[in-house]
C-alpha cells in the first residue's frame, strides 16, 4: 500500500503567544507525508523554488517519503507568514506570497500512478480533480478545501468532490459549503455530493466523522498549552490516511482508528513550532497517547434488563 | 438519598430560529428539578410571585418534587426574555425582570437539611454558602454560576468554592474564573480553590470534565436543529446529579456516567421549547439516548504488544 499526497511545500514564519519561528518548514504537504511517514510509504508532489534548503528535504527523506515527483522550478518557493492570538483557533495571515507554488501543475509521476491512497491537499480544486484523475484506481482519495475555493470555485469543487471518497474539513468550511447552520444537515448534504465519509475538525474541540449509517466523536487531547497550531489539520490527515492505508478494511470501525491516529498526531504537532515536536516522535509515543484518547473518551455502559 | 435544589423559578419567553414561546415555565430550579426527578426525589427551595400558574406547580408535583420549600410572594414572578440567533450557542437576554427573586433569600426547612446531594443553581454566591451550611452533612454539594457574579462578586464567590464539591459552568467561564486562557491550567487553579471535580460545558462540543486524576471528554450528540437552548444546563446538571445520587459510589467511574447522563437529558431538553420535550419523555428513552452517547464516542483499541 503507498500514500500519494499532492499540495504545498511551504517556509512559514509564524508567532504565537509562546514563541515564533522564521522561514521554518511547513506546507500541507509536508505535514500530511511527515504524519502518515509513521504509518506507510508516502508519495509527494509538490513544488520548490531554488531557494528551498537542501537539509528540509533530506529530513523528508530520511522519513521514506518518496520525492521523485518534488518539482524544482526557478524562483523562489512559497511563503507564508501568520499569527496567532490566544484564540489559537483562528490563524491572522501577515502574508503570502505563492511564488513557484503560484503556477503550480501537479503531474503524477508514472511510478505514483498506482497510488492506493491519494490525499488531496488544499489546492485549486480543478487541480485536484486532474490529480484524481491520473491515479488509476486508488482504493481511497481524500481531500481538504478552504474557504478561498468554497466562494471563488464552488461548481468547479463540488465536480471535484464527485471523485472523492473522503473530504476532511473544518465546521465553519462545511456550513459555509452547504450553505446550512446545522451541521448535522450541512453533513448529509454534502455527502450528497459525493464524498461517503465527511470528517469535521472542529479545532480544540475535537473532530466529527459522519457517514450514511454513523456519527463519530472524537476528543481533542487536552493539551495545556498549544504553542503553534499551523499545520495541525494536515497532520491530522496524514495521521489519519497513514492508518487508514495500513487497515485491512475501510470501514466504519476502521475509519473511527484513523480519526484518532489524526487527533493524536495533530495534539503533537501542536507542542512545538513546524515539525520540531514530529521530529522527536517515536511510534511508541504515538501508540501511548492513543491509548490515552481512550481512556479520555471512556465511560462505562448502564446495565438494562 | 434525595436531592436538594436551591434556585431560580421564572416564566421565559424566548424566540429562537425556530419559533417562540411567550411566558412559559422556566428557571434554573425548575429544569434542574425536572430533569433529576427521572432518578430521585427531589425538593426545591425557591420563590414565586403570586401571579405563578397553578399548573406549573401541579406539573412539577406530578414528578413527585417536594415543593415545600417553595416561597410564595407578593408580587410577579421572575421574567427573562431573551433570543437566540443561528448561533444557539450565545443567548441575547432582551429583557430581565427579577420581580419577587431580587429579594430572594433561600431559607431551607427543617425536613430538607439532611438532603445528601446538594445543587446550588446561579445566584448571589453569598446566598449560596448560606445554603450549603443550612445543610446538615451532605455528600455531594455542587454548584453553577455566571460571568455576572465571577466579576462582581469575585472575593464571595471563591469562598463558596471552598465548600463545593463540585462546579459545574461552561467553558468562557471557566477561563474567567480563573484568568487563564488555558482550559487544562484553568481547571488546576479552579480546583485549587476546592472543588474536587469541575465539569466544563461547551455547548454544541459537549462536556469536558476534570479531576485530580484524570479528564473526561463527553460528546454532544449530534442534532439536527436544537430548537431552544433555554435550560440546556440546568437540565444537564439535573440529569448529572440525578444520576449521581444513585450511584453506589462517587467515583471518577460514576461521575463519567453522570456527566453522559447530564449531557442525554440536555440533548432532549433542547429539541422544543420549555419543558415540553422532557414533559413527554420516558426513562427508556433517556437509556436509549445513553447508549447512542455510547456508541458515538466508541473507537476500537489498538493492539499492542
Amino acid at each position: 500500500m503507498s500514500i500519494l499526497v499532492v499540495g504545498s511545500i511551504a517556509l512559514d514564519s509564524v508567532e504565537t503567544p509562546f514563541g515564533r519561528a522564521e522561514e521554518a518548514l511547513g506546507g500541507a504537504a509536508v505535514y500530511f507525508s511527515y504524519a502518515a511517514s509513521f504509518f506507510n510509504h508516502v508519495r509527494l508532489v509538490g513544488v520548490v523554488g531554488s531557494d528551498f534548503p537542501a537539509e528540509h528535504l533530506e529530513l523528508l527523506q530520511g522519513r521514506d517519503i518518496d520525492l521523485s515527483g518534488l518539482e524544482r522550478a526557478d524562483g523562489a518557493t512559497f511563503r507564508w507568514s501568520g499569527r496567532y492570538d490566544f484564540d489559537l483557533n483562528e490563524a491572522h495571515t501577515l502574508d503570502t506570497q505563492l511564488n513557484v507554488f503560484e503556477t503550480f501543475s501537479p503531474t503524477i509521476p508514472d511510478s505514483f500512478r498506482d497510488s492506493d491512497f491519494v490525499f488531496l491537499a488544499n489546492i485549486q480544486p480543478g487541480l485536484q480533480l486532474d490529480v484524481a484523475r491520473q491515479v488509476n484506481s486508488p482504493k481511497v482519495i481524500a481531500c481538504d478545501t478552504m474557504n478561498f475555493w468554497i466562494e471563488g470555485a464552488y461548481e468547479q469543487l463540488v465536480e471535484t468532490l464527485g471523485a472523492v471518497d473522503i473530504l476532511i474539513i473544518n465546521d465553519a468550511e462545511a456550513r459555509e459549503l452547504a450553505r446550512e447552520p446545522s451541521l448535522v444537515k450541512a453533513a448529509r448534504a454534502i455527502m450528497d455530493m459525493g464524498p461517503e465519509t465527511l470528517v469535521v475538525k472542529q479545532g480544540e474541540y475535537g473532530v466529527l466523522m459522519f457517514n450514511r449509517h454513523s456519527v463519530f466523536s472524537a476528543p481533542a487531547y487536552p493539551l495545556e498549552d498549544v504553542y503553534d497550531p499551523t499545520g495541525a489539520g494536515d497532520t491530522f490527515a496524514g495521521g489519519f490516511m497513514g492508518f487508514l492505508s495500513t487497515a485491512a478494511d475501510i470501514d466504519d470501525t476502521s475509519i473511527r482508528q484513523a480519526v484518532v491516529f489524526g487527533s493524536t498526531l495533530a495534539s503533537f504537532n501542536v507542542e512545538d513550532f513546524s515539525l520540531n515536536r514530529m521530529k522527536r516522535l517515536e511510534m511508541d509515543d504515538i501508540l501511548g497517547r492513543y491509548a490515552e484518547f481512550k481512556q479520555l473518551s471512556h465511560f462505562e455502559e448502564i446495565a438494562t434488563d
